[in-house]
């Protein structure tokens, strides 16, 4: 796996196949709409970003089934053979719209509408969900934690206890699109062209039988390194980087220390003191260790001396918030808007499309429209893919979607900056002819129900 | 990626890499061992079970860099090209032990133990971390849904939600380790052999325009099939499906229904009771959405006439446990006990082995304790590969790892088969011999830091 690229129509929950086979039993081959959104922002947030879209269209453009993975489906027993050779040719050949990846997003704004036949459309919605979720969770954790950072570097470095190593890479690409500067993993750097950093573990140290020996091994070999200085006891590492400062002389160029653990605040202003008392005042501190948005801000708010953060574990899983009520929803078929009731859930029918407004370079109101009428504002839903062959923006360069970013993180109003939940939350609004649209089909429903 | 193999040695930290060439550069070569173990049982666990080996293992084996790779090292200017060419060539040819896959373990047990030269136990390090944690997390949640249904069968259906199409096709692995009977997920199914679960969502039933159509033109295609009740109102679908067993007559065979919202406890009572009523005691009721380990055992208590369940984002994700202070660290280098202090976390230095005792068919207390001490009970590590080839206990079926993980489950104490935390944890002793070697070694550290 060289890449997070999916390729198999297998990636798929069984029912999707099931319903596809009953779809063409049935000839019910009309366009549908589905659009992928979530219900709500969970209490921690104030708002999401989409992101995963274009390892998502990547995906589809590629999607199909080898001979072995037809023989599989095969043995199930529950297609026939005139379906396995349809799904063998099966090709993704519809329409997608999405939000550009980076965009801030809220509840019930669709972040991708996909518009094809029910079969292409059905069969496509696990890899839609997986590709698109948690990339977005991801780059919604990124986002607080580089806003906590209020403009030090931050390096993600949570690749071990991400879930999975295809997750590892989707968190370095996400961390990186919302303005982290780099990662630590190798493959992610390579996968997408990300800046990747680091120097040495506990273990570097420890396999020495002593600190300031290894210290001074390694700065030989990489003269412009970070050391890390806590193996066994913080002053006491940064001595002997102050000592191997005082042997080398016009060498050293050591760059920076790391702090991995104890009390960062305290460590840090005394490891800047000692520095600068011996002169060291371009060595930069570094700070890491079980860190997140909340422990950045607090080390920012009480001024800690830290130049730069590495955020790893509780970005990687997202841990406060692991996962979204996020869904792909069936909203029109043949041409007729399409809800589910049971729920009592406040979904909208029909496709749509989502309308944002600015103000003096914020973000000030959004409304959800009817994907035909006209509002105010920029639409958000863009062409991303046509006849199932990704668009100009379906390819964008993540340099190009980080940059967009971080116009997105400019343009957010300032209570939603914050990490703590905003006292107003953001203004979206159902236009008035989407709740008509509702409010008719529920009229249908209870009628046909009864 | 049609499995979930990872072969790429740049799927690692960059400091594993740049470690490695300065191990290289100073001539390390010794022996090392690291070992794999968490620190401390989350507050809702009074277990966790080990799973991943296996793929790990197929990994490490495996593990290997293409031209390509090479040369996108070779770009980032911090390796000489000797180093490089000798990247080129590795191969791990080291030793590992492992616990089997399904095993319960506890707190500072190593589930995973590598004794190789350094530089080749250290660049594996964040792949066995990646690979062993999420899985160990999924198969330990996996393992409370299972209690919880207390013999009711669980279907795993979290692919949408998890995190990666990876990580999506672990937790279905897990989920059948642990004594789920199957995943919704394709390609999981073909990949690990697990069986296959799947008839119809909402979108199915919407995108017809009666509830009653959809469920006898899916009845027609799949006679045995299990219907989706609760699109628009679960009394009256499961209404609809009694009209269709009495318009079907001999030829009705559903079954089963599902119920996926709503008060499922009541909504389970009222199906039964109607669909008993009519006569159809053999359909079956299968309960679904956002069920979790707690959710399940409420209605299994509570007696809801339920006969399977399926369970998917908050078991995909790991939902109250996402992550786990899961470390590989370095115990021993060159024949000499290694340990780092600054954290002041009880972690124990040299390579071990954890001995477990049982009484009357339960594991009743665990010593870990030097690798060639003796102590009673059974030794949980056992050598899974060696010259970097994988031994038969490397090798286990998934369905052999199954019926050990069932047999695990059994030997498991009753007051840890709560889902509630236990008053009193699991016993888990050190050996004095461990002990004694980690005084030593913390005092000669002590002295030597001084």
């Amino acid at each position: 796996m060289g890449n997070t690229l999916v390729r198999s129509l297998l990636f798929t929950d069984l029912y999707e196949l099931t319903m596809a086979r009953a779809y063409e039993a049935e000839g019910m081959d009309q366009p549908a709409v589905f659009e992928l959104f979530f219900r709500k922002l969970p209490p921690e947030r104030n708002f999401m970003v989409a992101a995963g879209v274009q390892d998502l269209l990547a995906s589809v453009e590629a999607l199909g089934l080898s001979d072995d993975e037809l023989d599989y489906l095969r043995g199930l027993g529950q297609f026939p053979e005139l379906f396995l050779r349809r799904l063998k040719s099966f090709r993704f050949a519809g329409e997608v719209w999405a939000v550009p990846e980076g965009t801030i997003v809220f509840p019930n704004e669709p972040l991708v509408q996909v518009v094809a036949p029910i079969v292409e459309a059905q069969v496509i919605e696990t890899l839609v969900v997986n590709l698109v979720h948690f990339p977005s969770l991801a780059a919604s954790k990124a986002a607080r934690v580089v806003l906590a950072a209020a403009g030090r570097e931050v390096i993600e470095f949570g690749s071990r206890r991400a879930h999975g190593t295809g997750a590892a890479l989707r968190v370095a690409r996400a961390s990186y699109l919302m303005g982290a500067v780099g990662t630590s993993n190798v493959l992610a750097g390579k996968s997408y062209g990300i800046p990747v950093f680091g120097t040495m573990a506990h273990s570097y140290i420890e396999a020495h039988d002593d600190e300031a020996v290894a210290f001074e091994a390694f700065a030989g070999i990489y003269p412009e390194t970070t050391l890390l200085v806590d193996t066994y006891d913080t002053p006491g590492g940064v001595r002997k980087v102050i000592e191997l400062s005082r042997q080398l002389g016009g060498r050293f160029r050591v760059r920076a220390v790391r702090l991995d653990s104890g009390d960062l605040g305290a460590l840090a202003v005394q490891a800047r003191q000692m520095l600068d008392a011996a002169g060291l005042n371009g060595v930069r501190i570094f700070a890491s260790g079980g860190l997140d948005e909340h422990e950045v801000a607090a080390l920012v708010a009480a001024g800690a001396p830290i130049d730069a953060f590495g955020v790893g574990t509780k970005l990687a899983v997202s841990e406060d918030v692991p996962s979204l009520d996020m869904a792909y929803k069936l909203v029109e078929y043949a041409g007729r808007p399409r809800m589910k009731l049971s729920s009592r859930k406040a979904t909208y029918p029909g496709r749509k499309q989502v309308f944002r407004s600015f103000e003096g370079g914020s973000m000030v109101r959004d409304v959800i429209g009817r994907h035909d009428e006209a509002q105010d504002g920029e639409s958000l839903l863009l062409p991303v893919m046509r006849g199932g062959v990704r668009l100009p923006a379906g390819r964008v360069d993540l340099e190009e979607a980080r940059v967009h970013a971080h116009r997105e993180l400019e343009r957010l109003p300032e209570p939603l900056r914050s990490l703590a939940p905003a006292e107003v939350p953001y203004r979206v609004d159902v236009s008035p002819t989407l709740q008509a649209d509702r409010e008719a089909l529920l009229r249908a429903l209870a009628a046909s129900v009864r």
